[in-house]
């Protein structure tokens, strides 16, 4: 079987197998959005060590969602083939669990694609940064089951799991 | 309990309990190395696309190793609190496993702190990446298990889990 | 009095005090411009290094516009919670005075929201520029006065204060 | 009276008055620290709004000191003549006054040149920060007084002013 | 002759010859394109690692065209006065020549102003990255031939040339 | 012939053809210099509008330079496998020819790893930001004959070429 004819294939391929940009010049700009989520799992010291800086006047999980912010706005430059997408709303939530925190990033636009990567791009930065304000305490963290569990706009329609 | 009487403390908290970056200017220069792996499940019908592109001229997991590469050198940018650290070697791994790939990134450079955040970065941009090329055929992919599995250099000495 | 019962609010909060960056998707896109002013105050021998620099063929303000113009397309990276804004133009005016220099960054969109942010961080960059070029000569210079001076655009009106 | 007689000279200017980056290669690397100040002028109203979001769990200033932190690592990006320069410690101070915050910025290296405008650039991003919270709530803010107070190491000894 | 009685001016220049930013606050969003090409001459032993590269897994020109596609995406911040473009499509072809290869981008937007700069920008980007991946066999290659060979869009409609 | 028979081979490809950032752990920090050259052709009347703008106060040349310097700091952001090297010191000579201008960049550090891509991505993007410049009134610009004239410091000794 030859790679013409799989369907689907992936888009960002050409005919001759070349990565690309995918060309989204003809497609609608709609309202898009999407929600995306992940863990980091940590140890109960360390989630410890957390509690009580938020108590204090700083709070490292606010540093956390800063990055995340940041991340989803640079995702085109991160992930080398989306595309450069204005973001009109991106909101961090960081819920804490037995074991770590659940961190969800949703982000909505009015554009000619998705924006997945961005939901995704910010639920990975903002673990990361937490996995580095804790790390000289634990080291045994994982992040993990980062995921995309929403997603509106476009021709596909919504999308939803958990 | 207070949180001057905690032990160790979140090192990236100051005494009133603001976020700062570490000092590390009284560290030694020393030769560090960091090794960090991942996972990204993709369902069998995608990873057979990304199979038949790599055959073909093209090859979607290079561009994701370019993605890891350069996030690797951008992590201070992306975490607020990390250190700028020239790296001296970059290698991102991508193994085939029946459920996905695993990723495996290795960085090394000589600095006065480690170098944990360099590789958990470029595991992520390098798994975030797959999952964009391949997001179009499969949208229930999950990333996860991001966790370090080697450091050394510095005082702390040789860490390895699996 | 508790936070909720406060008029206006701080609208990069969210109910539970969390920061976010503010869900613009249901502003209506509108020409926007915006005007900032700042000034630099320098030392009379510093003043005139530059006016002979300026002379000659090279012109050390001409740097320091440019640096004003890079910053403003910039500034959704720097500000955290700024919107992603594409720029239709930017203007940045040095103009001499007695004790220094006034620096005036004009900037235009159409977008969602203002572009304030955008306005005074090219007269901080600028600023920053000249006193760089600059300190090897005077280490007293001061930057000071940066505030809005027009503001049009968008729901609120025009906005003018001196 | 021609440039060249004036000493000293404006040294990010070549013989021919063009502009480069100074050549620091034959400069001692040493420990090299800057400090510098800023103000944020702020009405009551606007002041009281970020006292109440402090003692909530989300906190303006902890924003803005990261947006600090991040823009001093990215100096040589913003102001085109500067050196990169890895620092090894950052802090960002944030005072309440009465009629707004003061801000300090500390930065330390060990490089080839000084980092005043590190510390500068740290308190004027830190600034800019806290005014885009607050500017839905008070647009005659100004940001000001920012000035270097304390440098050390390298061959011109230690600096300090008020 | 003064620079008013020339037709047409420099249009990033005002009238007193500073730069600016070109203020296109009131042209058209319309659809527009460009297409730039470039030459990478390289020596034949350099040539055939690269096609023994290709044909093993990995390909260095996989990484060039990523390397191109990235830095269109960023024209905005390494050319001063360009406007930031959100690209809808970004191609690399890359195609072997007797002597080198021979690149070319072709870039789409919906804008207010043209993309040749992107499209150049790619074009330089591209043959850099192969530049770097060749250079331990080669130091005698040369970059050049970079020239937009067709524009279409926007008042002055298409342009073509070889 | 196999790739594992040629010598020598692409550097930045490891045992199984991948790509990688080269490791220059083990190499010696030493002074190391590169100087890189290129044209750009524009048509006489371009050449005199820029010859005006030059005499009055701003000049497009001066803009250029910026971007130049700005690009060989971000080296290692552009070009994927680059390794970050901070830089101590840019120079960028604009030399008027017949028939348009001759760029050179000169760069200069102390680091484990040349700097040959530092001083080719600095002339490139002063080519790039002149055209830029003057593309409203010369489409037929074109840029070349970019390549290294001189390098020196590391194992291989000194290198040049006209």
């Amino acid at each position: 079987m030859t790679k013409h004819e799989l369907k689907p294939e992936l888009s960002h391929l050409d005919d001759e197998g070349h990565i690309r940009m995918v060309n989204v010049s003809d497609k609608d700009t709609t309202f898009r959005e999407a929600v995306a989520r992940g863990r980091i799992r940590i140890s109960d010291e360390a989630l410890e060590l957390i509690r009580v800086g938020t108590i204090s006047k700083g709070n490292p999980l606010e540093v956390a969602r800063v990055a995340g912010i940041l991340a989803a706005k640079r995702t085109a430059e991160l992930i080398p083939l989306c595309h450069q997408i204005p973001l009109t709303h991106i909101e961090i939530d960081i819920r804490l669990m037995d074991d770590g925190y659940e961190i969800q990033a949703s982000v909505k636009t009015s554009a000619q694609t998705g924006v997945e990567m961005e939901a995704l791009t910010a639920v990975s930065a903002t673990a990361l940064t937490i996995y580095d304000m804790v790390k000289a305490v634990d080291r045994t963290m994982v992040i993990g089951e980062i995921r995309l569990v929403r997603k509106s706009g476009g021709k596909s329609g919504v999308f939803e799991q958990d």
